[in-house]
């Protein structure tokens, strides 16, 4: 039969086998399908066959050949979190952090979420895309070929659908797969600063209706940052059920920084997934293990904090919990473009298999932004989405740090040019 | 006057300047020197200008004019403490440590320094040059000009001189300077387990002499790895004080894991850089801060090993000492090739700023390896080693972390076409 492309003679062809069409949970999180001298053929811009490169072959011919000797063929990795659509930085503010200030202080200096709203309302749509895409560049390069990206720097029905805007401008133009989650609840904007149950009034009654009646919108989750300074448990489940009213899927960032019940109202609500779980106490992990929310875990924020506490993995795991690795790319806590980097750090700081890391990073992933049937594993019928790592085994994703292993990235089958 | 090479217009050009032809020391570290719209303008290899592009257009013209907007132009990155000549990899090592097994452990079932020396010994000199290329082929591309290598996986007087025509081998093929150091007493081979003192004669006594012999030999420092399970201090003091009988520059690896008085052996024994530096006690910090010695700090290995403890950097200023970074790539506990990810780490691990870690890694790393009159400034008469960094000021090379904001490396004065 023709194939369009055929990708030949891996050291290691890495399946991520979905058992059931979800993620792999608990013990099972490490299943990476392993075909040595492995092959993947793809048609139409979809997996056609995936296992021994002679028995791929003997099937299938293809126009263009890539030869993977002694490299590893893996899914694209799934980027399950991320801010990416921002305007400006925040440098200044990380200088003044490692030089001791607080958040607070910084928060008083101007710093913060804030500065990033400031910047993004003032830019146009135009401005605020074309700095976006090229972290976009930079994450394909990277070897993320399908992104998760929120609003929640306009927090203004006027701005959220300027956000909304960009998204679909990148989304439409990128070869990335975008996957735009609604943030409006990512904090109270100043001008709400003594009245943020009025804040989350607007976001309920006027932005989510509005939002949602844009031509242009393709929101399918919204998510809400739970924790202390952000919004309270009561403000969340508000915001949360009024969207799944809505008919939306739902997110949550939960335990960042203070435990405040965020895993108990993701799980009872049927939420997606729940980000971030640093500080989540055992029976709500217990909670989370039995239910079919994702669990997402973002090693870059801690680490971009140089805080000392991350995810506590196996514990999601020892409860039956299925775990996503996501880099949560955003102007304040981490400019972390790399998914490769997260898997390097999951291992160290998560004590992740590079194995568990990897499927944690495509399929599982794929699963937290709803998309497990069609991206992160090779199997037939799955886009096409695929990664020439140039490592010899898996085991080197995390051995090896600071780099990027990605040689090669195809997207939907086709071989993209990768521009740093 | 004409010159081969001129980039202009850079949105900060850094010179790094020595005031004395020595490292920045104690809370000067961090002057760069800063120009804004800055240019560099290069002839016969050499920095012949660096200043406002204005003045330096109006003295110079050159062949190949480089546009720098927007852009950080820096000195090439001089990684001072590197183990980058190796053979084979510990990735199964690595995945036994993620799973929870001691060094002992991993020890015990043939792994550690061992399992590379025996790879080494195995492996032909073409074999252990072709496998070390590739990784300075991804150090050039990532900024690093100069790369200090040290031998250490041979420990037999054959072997080690096997790493030597390696080197040798690479410093006459490969653009990046390399500055070799002899380290047989980098561990106990199995073979003289029971008779470390034996090593030590072995080194001393057949090595030193064998290795400074040698037609090809441009050894200009000896180091030793003070630590326990390593060499103690009588044994280290027995090999430095050879190889400064024989007219050797000195280095030593102290207080990685335990204090064993390695750094005041340095100091006594005017030793150019003392390494590691983790748990070095106050008082050795304070003899540090008055000696010429510089401290390499390695923030890659802790990070490797998921330690928690890293050099105490700001203890080391106050002193007034001369703090320099580098990678430590080596197979065991940081497969690192990027002195960017380096200097991300120093910021968040060491509260260094942006500015500390860029002059820790460029100058001040050239002095700890006896080029600080040569390399790691942008001053005229220094090496055209330069970097354009695809970042609109210094301080987003800690902000931002995983991926490799080097857009183009010059080596002394040509442009290298970067292969990654």
């Amino acid at each position: 039969m023709k194939a369009d492309l055929l990708i030949h003679s891996a050291a290691q062809l890495c399946v991520v086998p979905s058992h059931d069409g979800g993620p792999q949970r608990g013990h099972r999180l490490g299943d990476l399908g392993l075909v040595e001298d492995g092959a993947v053929a793809c048609a139409d811009g979809r997996i056609v066959a995936a296992g021994p490169t002679a028995e791929v072959r003997a099937d299938w011919q293809a126009a263009v050949e890539l030869d993977a000797s002694g490299q590893v063929v893996c899914p694209g990795f799934v980027d399950a979190h991320t801010h990416v659509v921002w305007a400006g930085d925040r440098a200044d503010e990380f200088v003044q952090r490692v030089q001791g200030a607080t958040y607070q202080e910084i928060q008083a200096r101007g710093g913060g979420i804030m500065a990033t709203v400031r910047a993004t309302r003032a830019a146009s749509v135009e401005r605020l895309a074309n700095e976006s895409r090229s972290r976009l560049d930079r994450m394909l390069a990277h070897g993320s070929t399908t992104v998760e990206v929120k609003t929640g720097y306009g927090l203004s029905t006027a701005c959220e659908l300027k956000m909304l805007e960009a998204i679909d401008a990148l989304a439409v133009s990128h070869p990335v797969t975008l996957v735009p989650t609604f943030l409006a609840a990512h904090a109270v904007p100043d001008e709400y600063g003594d009245d943020p149950d009025g804040y989350v009034d607007l976001v309920v009654e006027e932005m989510l209706p509005a939002i949602l009646q844009s031509p242009i919108s393709n929101f399918q989750f919204c998510d809400v940052f739970c924790d202390e300074g952000a919004f309270t448990l009561a403000q969340t489940r508000r915001v949360l059920e009024a969207a799944r009213d809505l008919g939306m899927g739902l997110k949550i960032h939960a335990d960042e920084f203070r435990p405040l019940g965020g895993v108990a109202l993701a799980v009872e609500l049927g939420a997606i997934s729940a980000d971030h779980l640093v500080c989540t106490p055992p029976e709500e992990i217990e909670l989370l293990g039995q239910s079919e929310t994702v669990a997402v875990a973002l090693p870059a924020t801690p680490f971009g904090l140089a805080h000392r506490a991350y995810t506590p993995a196996h514990a999601i795991l020892e409860a039956g919990g299925a775990l996503a690795l996501a880099t949560d790319c955003n102007p304040g806590t981490a400019w972390c473009e790399s998914m490769t980097f997260v898997i390097a750090l999951a291992c160290r700081t998560m004590r992740l298999t590079p194995a568990q890391a990897l499927v944690a990073a495509t399929l599982n992933s794929a699963c937290a932004v709803g998309l497990g049937a069609r991206v992160g594993s090779l199997q037939p019928g799955y886009d096409a989405d695929i990664l020439i790592l140039d490592l010899p085994g898996v085991q080197h994703l995390g051995y090896r740090f600071g780099g990027n292993p990605v040689r090669q990235v195809v997207k939907q089958g086709r071989l993209i040019q990768a521009s740093l």
